[in-house]
This record gives C-alpha cells, structure tokens and sequence, in this order.
C-alpha cells in the first residue's frame, strides 16, 4: 500500500460521512504577525489588545479570516486534493473568536452528491465545523467542489442537493461574548463613518491595490497547512504558474476595504462566495464593496452589515458581470458577507 | 460623501494642530521573530532574553527601529499618504523600550508650515509622539514632508520654519531605567570592540550585502501599517516600479552595521537621516559607518556613540558627495544617530 | 585594526579549541510560525500544543530542525565564513526539546585538522554544542568544511580525523523525557501508518513539490542568523545567483516528507548529510526517503525508525547516486536520520 495520500475521489464520499481532519494546530502571535505581515490589515479590534478589551473582549483575537484559513486548510487533504473547481461556500458562521494559544481542529460531513452528466467528475457538499481545544465550535460552513472520479464507470450514487439559505438571517449571527461598541473610538479605529452612516445600495471604491508575489502567497497558504500542489509547485500546471490560492485573494480584497470600511471591524457570517477568475503572481489587486443590508443586534452599540467585497486585477470599480450574466474576466472574487459594526 | 479617505493636502495641516493618529498596534513575539526575518539583526540585546536580564532589562525589547517604524506607520495616513517627498528627520528620541504585548499609538502635533514658491506645494514640519498603554512617551521625533495643496489658489499660511537641533545634545539622551553594561559580555555579544575603541572620524566598512527583494520589502512595510501606495501597487509608478519604503533601508543598513558595530546596541537618538536616492527590489545594499563624536552617560558602564550610517547600492565605501555637494547616486541613506555601546 | 570579522581561515584553528559562538538567540511563537509560513511543515507534534501534551510534552517545542539551524546559524561567523564547502555532518544527537523562551547558544570543539594536497585549502572538524539558558545540552552535531588559508606558506598542522559513527547506535538516542505514543491519536497525526507498518528498504515518493523564492530561502535564512554572503548578495556570485543554505533544502524536503511518514514526528539522531548539488531560486525541490534501519525504544508506545531522506530538483525518484558512484546532479540532498514514531 503505498503510504502518501492519493486524496479522495468522488465515489470515495457517501451522504452523512462524517470525516475528521487531520494536524490540529496552535495559533498565536506568530500567526497574528504574519497576518500583518501578509495583508495590509489594520482593523483596530485585531491591532490592538487594547482596543479589543476596550470593545469587551479579553484581548485581540487572531483575524476572523485567519481562523478560516486555518480550518479550511484542515480539509484541503480530505476534500479538494483531487478537486477540479472551489464552487461555491454558504451558511458560514464564526461562532467564538480564537485567541492566542488555541488550538484548532475541524471535521466535515458530507451533506450532498451529484454527480455531473459527463460521468467523469461529481460535485460534493460538506458542511465543515471548527473547534477549539475546549471541543467548542468555532466556525461552520458549508463548501461545494467539484471532484474527479476515480473511475468513470463507477455507478452515480443518489443525487442529493442540500437546500442552503442565501443569506443567514441576521438574528442567527453569533456575537461573541461581552462585545460592546458602546464606548467605541471612532479616532482609534481610523474612520468616522458608523453602521447608521451606510445606506443599503452604497458603493465604496477601495482606492489602494496591492501587487501579488509569489512568496507571499505561498508563505500564507503554507501557514494555513493548505497542501494543494497547484499554490506550491510552478511544474503542476502547462503554463508554468502557481495558482493562488482563493482565500489569499479574500484576505487581501478584506485588508483593502478598510480604507472606507474600517469601522466593519468583525466578520460573522459568509453568506456566499465565488472565485470568478483565477488570481496569479504579477497581478495588481483592488477592491471594491457594496453595502448588500443592515441589521440591528442584541448587542450594545453593535449593528450588522451585510458586504458584499469585490477583488479585481482591472477594470473599473463596480462592473462585476458582463451581459450574459458572467462575471468579468477582471473580477477576482465575489464575497457575501456579514460584519459587525459600531451603530 | 466619499468614505475612503483622501489624505490631508497642504492647506489642510495649520499650525499647533494635533493629530490623533488611528489603529493602536499590540506588538510581540511575532514581530520580533519577523524582524529577524526580514533583517539580518544581531544585536545581542535584541536577540536574546538572557542577555538583556544581563544588562538591567526585564527581557529583549522590540528592535528600536520597529518601533519607530510602527510609530512612523501610524502618521501615513494623515501626514504622507499626498507627499511628494519625504525631507528630513531631527530630535528623535527612544525614551522606553517597547517590549512583547505592549500596544502602540502615536499622535503628531504641526510645529511648521511653509508653502514652496510654485505655490502647488508646500512643507509640513510635524513633531510624532509614540506612546505605549500606559500612556508614557515611547518615542518621539520630528518629521518634516512635502506635499501637494489640493487648490494652488488657496493662500499661503504664515511661513513658520522650526528652529531644529542638528544634533541632540548627548545629556538628553534617554538611557533605559536599569541599563549596565558593567558585566557585558563580549563574547557573547559577537565583537570585542568597545567605547573606548573607537575614535571620532573613524570610518568602518560594514562589508555585507543583501539584495533587496519585493516580498520582503512589502511585508516588513505591511507590518508596520505603512499605506503609503507606492511601496505595494507596481501600476502606480509610470516604471512599473515599487518605491521601497525609506525605513526598510533604514533597518537593512543597521542590522548590516552589526558586522564591525555590534556594540552599540541600543539607539537612543536620530539627529538626522535623509534618503538621498530611491531603492526598488533587485539592488544590493551594503553600508559603512563613520564615528561623529562620543559621549560619556550616567548609566554603569554605557557609553553614548554618535554615528552617520550610509547605505549604498553600489560605489565605493566611504563616498558620500559629489563635488556639487550633492549626494552620490549610489547613496541610499545617510543617517545620524546615538547608540550606547559598554565602555 | 579593522573592526569587522574577517572569519577564521585554516590556520587560525588548533585541534583542542573550544570557540564560544557569539549573540545567544531567545526563540517563540514568532519562530514557530515563521518555520510553517516557510516550509509546509505539518507534524502534529509541532503544529499542536494539544498533541504534544497528550504525547507527554508540556507544550509543543520548537521543530528539531529549527534547533538546528539556530545552532548552526551561530557557528557560521567562526567556522564556515571562509568555508569553500560544508562537507559533512555526523553523529548529530537532539537532547532536550526547545520549548517558546528557551534561550539557545552554540560552542564548537576543534577535534580535526586536514590540510588539503594544494595548499590552499584544509578540512577542519568541529562538534558544536547547542544550549539552552540553563546550560542543558539540546543538541550537538560533528561538521567538517573545507576552509581557504590566508596564507599558502603557512605551515600545515599534523593531521587529525577524527573517527566518526557511520550511524548512531539506536541506544544512544535521547528520547525527550515523559515522551509516550501509547494513546497516539492517528485520526489527528493525518496519517495511519505505524512503525511496525514500515519495512527496511522500503522507499516513499513524496509525491508533492515546492518551487524555491529568493524571498523565502532568505528570511529562512536570516531568522537563523546565518551570515554567510552568498545566500543573500546576488553580486557575490559570477553567475548572479544566490545560493541556498542547505539548510533550507533539509527543512523543506523534511516538511515534503510528511507524505508518507506523517508519524516520523521527532528527529532525534543525524546520521550523516551530504548537499549534493547547489540549490538556487526557481528550482522545484520534491523528496523522495528510504527506511535504512529500525529499532526499539525504551518509551512506551515510541520506536525509532532510521530514514534516508532526499531532496531533488528532477529526474526520477529513488535515483540517487550514477554508475561512477557521484551524485545524480539532480539530487540536492542525501540526509541520513533517525526519527521517533509510534509503534
């Protein structure tokens, strides 16, 4: 039997699998640097101990997206090492912040299969959770791939297509606990601009762009235990290029959207997700970003905004889709998310 | 309104103004081990815990220069994000080392305005405070820029140029509360030169090189929350080249400067640095220092020791100026600083 | 006298000479998150707090091979600045895990002298000892490099070699104290694979690849405080390359071969390395091991299994050496050591 891991193949998954992933892992103020390092993040509540206890947290947690990073990165070797396309995400929710010193692990079930008319490939659903070493959840999503068989002859199980909620009701989101924006620092957190100043429709031009290299992305995907070949290897593909991996594009679109957005200082819900267009080396990323809803909370001085974040490598801001209901060949990524926000 | 911000343009900036400046950054383990990354530092003090206990502290301080890099990062956005020119720096002072979780902020008070006769520009003269959670003076120093005016018709200010010291006068210098060097080890610290060893006009060729490198360049910038767009976006220079951001030179030219000076191990004073010429990815970087004058200090066995650290990307050591009086084309870097050094 | 550091040439080392290498470095989480944005390192023992207390060991330690290379890092300056190659190492034992805090410093032990038949050049043998701050070995390891004289004339020393273990008894390797796999969790370690599972002669293909940056290899390099020239001056070289630490290629192609010994968690014993052929910028490094031995332990749960691990930058896997008996100038690496895994 030969010892590495050939990944699994669509006929590998059945429905209701539950598969545990591998390499739990320690974050700390390590991986809170290089998140500084990697992204121009500059969000005040993750910045500074201060402002966070300030906010009623114990202190600064590691960016919400880093915690995703991490979780995702677990699944890569049991979900998407044979995969042929990242389809879509839904239903995410960060449950608890992740402080310095946690220790994060994930399993995934497997909520849906249908496999493709062309009998070669199928697409997979799992609903992925997150925990930390007190077995409290995290984070969840749900993520869809499109996966190879193994062999093409082999029969199609059941098609089954999970009913996933476009938007999470705002009353679901998790707000953690103690969170308080009553006494918030508009002159620490960088912007004046609160919830009641966004209106439903806005759109906010990112203005700054960033350059991709290949060190930096393959430094952050390797952080994150990511193992897929294609962000790593220059001899995988025809054309001699890494791919990025997406979620390097969704860190770096998000650090962007601080300049209008810095005061959407915690994300806690991913309505959905699509990597429109591959992202490589040599590529100059901009963002752009739509206000989508708002919504109140329980939570003192804290409101809800729904985002929705574009990363592009061109174009003008604000052209997302062509005619045909395509996305632009400039986009990058189009994000649908829910962030918190002094009211 | 606009939410992302514009920068402040000349007639913006009045005199005896304070800026708050925004995002408070907790620093750590993470930032010092960065450090070493992306710089070849090896001052003694800085790399290890057991030897700063061995000379008074409580463990290793963040490098004096990240910390005035994360000071520096915090005025950006409201003093350089519309310069045109970065001019020249005096009376910058370390006042306390800046240890693991201690969290930043910093704040600039305007103490000159001078509009340039073609009256599209004009010079901000700021004096930057940074201060740690305990609201005590960390650092301080006076920065001086040129930037655009928004309306070339709008009125000059009265011209107030600050009377700056050219050097600071080696008593008021700062020595850190417990510093002694009287037990130093030597050995441990990489060379055997001390204080006394050097003589006022010596000059010493720091040998090493290190060629500059995009990845490295941008993430040491992106640690220090500097936006200025020009060090990230290679589509905003007509060359398609990105601005190396001065104070990465700055931190390769010291950290360089350990190989013949790894005695002086702390900085205390910056009496003056101007970035003579600018620096992109693919240069090489070497350094040379000359002795500029000594002092004695109050603390066990510390000396103070003034110095002119020049960086270069090519030439030979020790040229500095053209006979225009003008500097070389292969000088990067020429700063004037104290550092103690045991005696 | 010039104050920089000339490095030792032949001449200057006695047989008998105890060198202490300077500037003690104090390693944390910053360290530990560097070597996973570096390299895809993956084992649980290192990537997990949790893991490492459920094996016994209070926290997570700092990778074995991280050890190393701050060891090594410091004995650059006074050993291999004038090195024209680094021929060899043997008899390489980790004593004491390096915990977050730890405070590591290096001597060296002149035990052999070679002068080459041209005159110019000799061999030196040193055995460096790592410690930490309270004066515990962590690890020690015999080099020998070939060094330049300053002076053809000068006359050669009686020649020493010293004899050297081929390979380090399995008895005499130090498993870290309290160390037990007796409850190892292989759901979390990401692979199922046990000691008794591997069989001498067996060989693994690694299967995935990492194409080399300039900027990686450098900060790798530089957090080690390896000083050497030519892996960051692209004008030291004719060719304008850099060349790259061989460390470097040790921490990737170890990191690679967590395919398919996932449970070869701890390195306790370095048999014998040979860096084959330069490692340059650009080059797509894949590794493919061999099992060379296996033995008991006297842990509960923990076997020792001795790995023949190599490096390539093409050709096939497990081609090593062609009909002449030199290398395959594909192979980068021919590391020979003994691991700690679950039985």
């Amino acid at each position: 039997m030969a010892k590495t891991n050939p990944g699994r193949f669509f006929e590998d998954y059945t429905l209701g699998q539950m598969i545990e992933h591998a390499v739990p892992r320690t974050v700390g103020a390590g991986e809170r640097a290089l998140y500084h390092a990697l992204y121009p993040a500059r969000h005040a509540l993750y910045s500074s101990d201060e402002f966070a206890r300030a906010s009623g947290l114990p202190q600064a947690p590691l960016d919400d997206l880093a915690a995703f990073h991490v979780v995702f990165g677990k699944t890569v070797p049991d979900v998407s090492l044979n995969a042929v396309a990242n389809l879509g995400y839904a239903e995410g929710r960060w449950l608890k912040p992740v402080y310095a010193g946690d220790t994060l692990r994930a399993c995934s079930e497997v909520i849906g299969l249908k496999q493709n008319s062309n009998g070669k490939t199928g697409v997979v659903y799992v609903r992925t959770s997150g925990m930390n070493q007190r077995d409290e959840l995290v984070m969840e999503y749900v993520r869809w791939v499109m996966v190879r068989k193994r062999d093409a002859d082999a029969p199609a199980p059941v098609a089954v297509v999970p009913e996933l909620s476009k938007v999470i009701d705002p009353r679901d989101l998790a707000i953690p606990e103690g969170l308080d924006f009553s006494t918030y620092s508009f002159a620490q957190s960088g912007e004046a601009h609160r919830w009641s100043d966004y209106q439903i429709g806005e759109t906010i031009d990112h203005v700054d762009g960033v350059t991709l290299e290949e060190a930096e992305h393959m430094m952050a995907t390797r952080l994150w235990q990511n193992t897929a070949k294609v962000h790593f290897d220059a001899t995988f593909r025809p054309d001699g290029q890494r791919l990025i991996y997406g979620g390097h594009i969704i860190s770096l679109a998000r650090a962007l959207s601080f300049n209008g957005l810095a005061n959407a200082q915690m994300i806690v819900g991913l309505n959905g997700g699509v990597h429109a267009n591959p992202a490589f080396s040599g590529l100059t990323v901009k963002a752009w970003s739509e206000v989508l809803d708002k919504a109140e909370t329980s939570a003192p001085g804290v409101g809800a905004i729904r985002l929705r974040l574009v990363a592009t490598k061109g174009g003008s801001p604000f052209e997302l889709k062509g005619d045909d209901g395509k996305y632009l060949s400039d986009v990058l990524l189009d994000l649908d998310y829910w962030a918190l926000m002094p009211v």
